[in-house]
């Protein structure tokens, strides 16, 4: 959790397999390799962000096979590098894509951090927000504080007050309150897997926001970049859920708040079904259902 | 906060009233009444069973006005020890009535803490879950933790686990993760007012779990004493709700967890559409919709 949101998660891991590719000598490179790329796939079993980045720098240095070590190295720290600064221009591009879903002069709600502070800057679900605004929108955001790591009150209040959005921070239960209220324009989230049909896992608690979002007709976007997509999977019901320790949720920086031995559940994430997700923003436009076909014809399309 | 729970609240509501007119000067009995009880009333704005309970002593010891100061002074104290052990043969009632609803096998769950600690004893929608055991049910529950004041992980928790009942503490924004499970067979939560319509003022979030619930034809049912019912307001959305203190979501025992001066919205109550009650659970029986037509049947009941 010091490296958190998937896309960071992703970016996080190729600069782990070039360090480690720095760190390899010549004897072993193949397999000190396959030990680096393993032990970066078993940190976190979630956001396929992860997989992808391991495996993206895995076709590199196989692809370079028997060229000098030298030559392999410099190869994956370039494609490390690469890989954040597309993450930044992917964001971008998934900002402005979403600008034009923000209702003009309305509130807009998140949950958790899909912000700068989760990709390698810039963010996907905060870039939309950032890009509304960029684009003249007049916004303001409620950001859940997403118990137990308190996410939102921690990293989202901060990113968004450091950049002059007005922000307002909600306890997770108020989210749904608010979405009755009217105020809300539209509720925009990032994501740590989707699924080839459009179901969503990302932080727990997503789904409910988006139950109660569209129990009260306000738009729910997700909005991530295309890498985020696992089109190997039919359906969230088969996207690993994290499950974390107990006590994150009993324990709050050290200090107890439950009763002792209190059975806790801790799942770190949530699928919401395709059919309360309005529209999935990517870099390379929004896909809207069916997401079997929108998803397949974004991931096709260059 | 420190007397919480709507029927708690009324029990020391009466308990205040008479210990004013324990200290009420005899020339000035009626003037200082006045007082102890408009002080009363400011203490909380939502929970009915406040004014309730100031109502009921009030009207005793106007009824009594030209007897004895210290016959009035006997009648006010009987009057709240009486009203302290009615709470609680209310609360076993309304267990009685709401044990039948709770699915056996299965899990229920609740919000924040409608138990012993927010009555006399027993507790209203913990009551429920208490007679059903009773009753030879074999359930277990999940406890939200309800954010801001952590009275699910600090107070319910704590009772059950006390009690021998199986208990698993979530945080808030799990509740939809495991009502989507398929693993829960009820929610059962307290109230603090209930319109002539059925609308039920909760603590923040009871909103949310109750369309979670309905979302996921989980049965969400609300337990409570008469005393909460305020037929003189048409709906909930007369019911004024409480905001506290932004320092409740920014501060954690006394622990920053958020920036500095960041904007916070803290209602303490939200509001539950009749629409999403299944039923509502009293010490008289259970009202179920059209609850315009049944609750007023179950206040005209002896």
């Amino acid at each position: 959790m010091v490296i958190r949101g998937a896309p960071a998660i992703g970016v996080a891991a190729a600069m782990g397999v070039a360090l480690g590719a720095l760190q390899a000598g010549e004897a072993d490179f193949d397999a000190h390799m396959d030990t680096v790329c393993a032990a970066l796939a078993a940190t976190r079993p979630t956001a396929v962000n992860l997989f992808w980045a391991i495996d993206r720098m895995r076709r590199l240095y196989q692809g370079l096979r028997g060229k000098p070590v030298e030559e392999i190295r410099a190869a994956l720290v370039r494609e490390a590098v690469l890989m954040l600064e597309e993450d930044i221009a992917i964001c971008r591009a998934i900002g402005r894509h979403g600008a034009n879903l923000v209702p003009d002069g309305k509130t807009a709600l998140t949950h958790c951090n899909a912000g700068a502070l989760a990709t390698a800057g810039y963010g996907t679900a905060l870039g939309v927000f950032r890009a509304a605004i960029e684009a003249g929108k007049r916004i303001d955001v409620i950001a859940d504080e997403t118990r137990p790591f308190l996410q939102g009150a921690r990293l989202t209040a901060w990113e968004l007050q450091r950049d002059g959005i007005p922000c307002t921070l909600i306890t997770d239960n108020m989210a749904g309150h608010f979405l009755k209220s009217g105020r809300i324009g539209c509720v925009v989230v990032g994501a740590d897997r989707i699924a080839a049909n459009g179901d969503v896992a990302n932080k727990i608690g997503t789904y409910s926001v988006a139950v109660l979002a569209r129990e009260n007709h306000v738009p729910f976007y997700v909005a991530a970049p295309i890498s985020t997509l696992d089109l190997s999977l039919p359906s969230g019901e088969s996207i690993p859920i994290e499950q974390r320790a107990a006590s994150e949720v009993t324990r709050f920086f050290g200090r107890q708040i439950a009763p002792d031995n209190i059975a806790v559940e801790n799942p770190a994430f949530d699928v919401t079904p395709a059919r309360y997700v309005d529209a999935i923003i990517t870099e390379r436009g929004v896909a809207r259902a069916p997401y079997d076909l929108s998803l397949r014809e974004l991931i096709l399309r260059t």
